[in-house]
């Protein structure tokens, strides 16, 4: 019995989210279900949504962890649905849940997710064009620390592949 | 595509947990999975693992949102994890996130999801003899404002087969 | 320079406070900032809001951590507001911020911030005679593991006066 | 009574703050306190520390919102202290409890307090040439949507004027 990787996914909201992000944002989430990992998203729409589709699609188990304190809220693609009750503050929730996180875009929650994540020295991978937080540090580091560096990737197999590769390392 | 119900167990940790309260909490573990819904536990010992490993024995789902900020600290029957980082704060997120909710005993930190459920409103079905916060307010309420009768039952198929009454009524 | 006491009082919100409970939070709050402690709340109304006046009004400070994430949901004694934004979990964050606490009546919130200062082992005593959460475990203990008894006091006076004693012993 | 302004300092905790940072530090809280407003931080070094000691030289009130949830480990300038017990997490309580933010430099968690800022419209001055997350978007928007400007100021009483006028139009 081994414990199945928790993959976070992160990115626009329906803020900004684009036709593009949302067509990558679905293949990612469906080569995570692929990869035999566990999709974990803030659970509402643009790339949480998307992403969640594509690995429902693929048969995988998806989960979200929504600002709201009714899972009603969610997206209809969460398998699993944590309200946390929280408001926005949820978004520290996520990072600390994630084996590793794939970055599509995004706004100033995205940005906070990759801080989170950093402190916590979680791996991240961005797909480069994707613009916003994705593209905010990539190839580079957050801070001065150099925790973790924020690994740029070409597309939604090759994030998967480097993100699975860097956490089982 | 319907969501499956999230059912949360609650009760006594490692700390008075009985052979008696693990092998309840097993079979109540068990039921849930049997009934296809997905069993939400606090992740840790006790009333927490054997009722995870019932489920996972039936082949069902489990989550497990635990106090640490490191998914490590879960039990081993968790197939996903939270680690909200929150501390003991994170009776309340487990509170929110379920639908219904199984008292198998318990001491202060039941008490107070006890309490977070009653304020959210959440269905809550108690295990009759299984002592501490199960049969505290059992047949009862928490207070004046009578949001919720806490509704005691003779077994866990009974337990199982009552609070997915009272969700789905 | 030495470290005031943060003193939080809990009990009745607006649902259920009576005249009486409002009086003796008045008179609680007022001899917490004669102490020259700092006064704790749920910065809410019922208890939180009187105690917060009787504080305010023997010149001491009060400080409210409130469920919203909008300081303007604070009462007007609040002198310094901690707008959570995490709804009633933080009923915690009262518990974690306490050196000791005083609990006048008290319903569902008032408990689960009893519970959660159990299990942080904070100092509680309650007042005689307030009912609800503050007599359920009077003269004892919240659960079997013996943390620390809630000590039944007579009056505001001596509600503060006990509680300061207890903390600095 | 008018309730007092909370003003939240946020900037290098102790890796990385320089002595010119504590300076700078150091004369904005004491603005902040001569200015009769509160002086909020989290409660830790660098920064947030020398902030608190010149809010405290200045006859000041000064709180702190700290990870831990022992209150032991704030520094000794905070009157205040809330022991968040939620780690890195109360990062966004201080975003929600500020009226107006003065950024310092800063790594990832300051970052991580802007962008929570950001989401929650909060008006943000930063202090140039103290580099890091103080200048990433200094004169400009975290993302897309523009919230809010990050204004750049040059000085600490600069900052604090500033902070002040935003507040108040």
């Amino acid at each position: 019995m081994t414990k199945k990787l928790q993959i976070l996914i992160i990115g626009h909201n329906d803020s900004g989210c684009t036709s593009e992000h949302e067509r990558i944002a679905y293949e990612t989430g469906f080569e995570i279900a692929k990869a035999d990992a566990i999709l974990l998203t803030g659970g509402l729409g643009g790339v949480m949504k998307a992403s969640s589709k594509g690995a429902h699609d693929a048969g995988g188990l998806t989960v979200g962890i929504i600002p709201q304190d009714d899972s009603s809220f969610a997206n209809k693609y969460c398998d699993v649905v944590i309200p946390s009750g929280m408001g926005l503050t949820r978004d520290f929730l996520n990072a600390l849940s994630a084996d590793g996180i794939i970055i599509i875009g995004g706004g100033s929650g995205t940005l906070s997710e990759i801080c989170a994540a950093y402190m916590h020295r979680k791996p991240m991978v961005a797909i480069r064009g994707t613009g916003g937080a994705a593209e905010q540090f990539i190839d580079g580091y957050v801070d001065h620390r150099k925790n973790i560096k924020i690994i740029g990737v070409e597309s939604p197999k090759q994030a998967v592949q480097k993100i699975l590769k860097i956490i089982t390392a």
